[in-house]
């Protein structure tokens, strides 16, 4: 019985700005669960928020200037919600500046680049700890057409955003028709589970995913999509 | 070190219109992993709906038809995809009519009322093996603004669809502005990363998940957004 575990990592300290993430995360990983080769990391944004220094002044007032400031378009407003677009091409309430598990007087923006975050964090998991994993950096987006939220990833490295399954064929010989599986989206997902939204677990292992997955990969590259095969932008 | 764990219900028979699903869930789960109280069980939608007699003859181009009559509004069109409504209140593509994975000749119609079947379940798996799990029916959808699909849930019972943490705190106090967390949706994203499209595992247990999400729910009423409040349709 082969299966996928999702391993919470407890521990982890307030993080700062100039924080050395994977430092932190090997630290708290510590024996159990640990680091091994395969597992795949998913860091929450908040932190890496702040580990890169995205913490900005913001008051119930600004926020709002904050948020026109980051988005490139506005899809969507509905009173203080704002459905927008950001400089990466992720469509997401306000922005994505989050003024919640953040300190008081402050919001936090998303990361410059959650790619090269995620890539910072895996390269310094292998040179502190020398194994091989993969890394997410997940957020909590909303969705068109469904109530509720739900963790996605926002950057990868060493663990594919798609695996495309094109030209394989399903049980009965047939070729697949739905093939491009948004892994990294339900990896960010499964992590959640073990995460809580108030319970402080910024981190947490998932252990014992295909072995195929573990490759170069962006979400950027591999999940946005862009405006012009867009149907709802 | 508290975990959740994703189990691949393997061996699982080809399912004919008729079948007790709970019977071959119960049976092809055995001792390994076996059921357990408090475990919530994913089963794809496209083994419910042979179960209950919603596979029909269609050719290529039958099937557009099938579509047609499957759904209730067409929200946008390109070439051979509609991205529709259907009458669950689901925005997917082609109304969720599905030719992979079945016979030849035949396309899959989403169940009928697929919290009913989650219900018929989890009912069945209580009388059978007498545990009280959670169900849910899961499908595989694409997403506006992402590429990839993502297994979402289209039906549950037992466990919650939706975890309201309005009027709870975070780690510094602060009341929480994200609130509602789809976990069902996570919970189906989650199984999938051990079913894999080509494999043929068309069910996995969730393990160790939060008790307090083991409530009766239904994903008509939590997840699925009313017209009326929906800024993209």
């Amino acid at each position: 019985m082969t299966g996928v575990q999702l391993l919470p990592v407890t521990g982890m300290p307030e993080v700062r700005s100039g924080d050395v993430l994977a430092a932190l995360v090997a630290a708290a990983a510590g024996d159990e669960p640990g680091l091994r080769d395969g597992d795949v990391v998913v860091v929450t944004q908040k932190v890496v928020s702040k580990a890169e220094g995205r913490m900005v002044p913001a008051d119930p007032a600004s926020v709002r200037h904050l948020v026109e400031a980051e988005a490139v378009r506005v899809l969507r407003r509905r009173g203080e919600l704002l459905i927008t677009e950001t400089r990466h091409g992720f469509v997401c309430a306000n922005a994505g500046v989050d003024s919640s598990n953040v300190d008081r007087g402050h919001a936090a923006l998303l990361p410059v680049d959650p790619d090269r975050s995620a890539r910072r964090i895996r390269d310094g998991l292998r040179a502190r700890a020398g194994v091989e994993v993969g890394v997410i950096v997940s957020d909590t987006f909303g969705r068109a057409w469904r109530r509720g939220v739900t963790d996605v990833a926002i950057g990868c490295a060493g663990v594919a955003a798609v695996v495309d399954l094109r030209g394989t064929t399903d049980a009965s010989g047939r070729r697949l028709e739905v093939t491009e599986v948004a892994v990294a989206d339900e990896l960010a997902a499964a992590a959640e589970l073990v995460m809580g939204k108030a319970s402080s677990v910024p981190v947490a292992i998932v252990r014992g995913v295909d072995r195929s997955w573990l490759r170069e990969s962006s979400v950027r590259a591999e999940i946005v999509r862009p405006a012009g095969e867009d149907l709802f932008r």
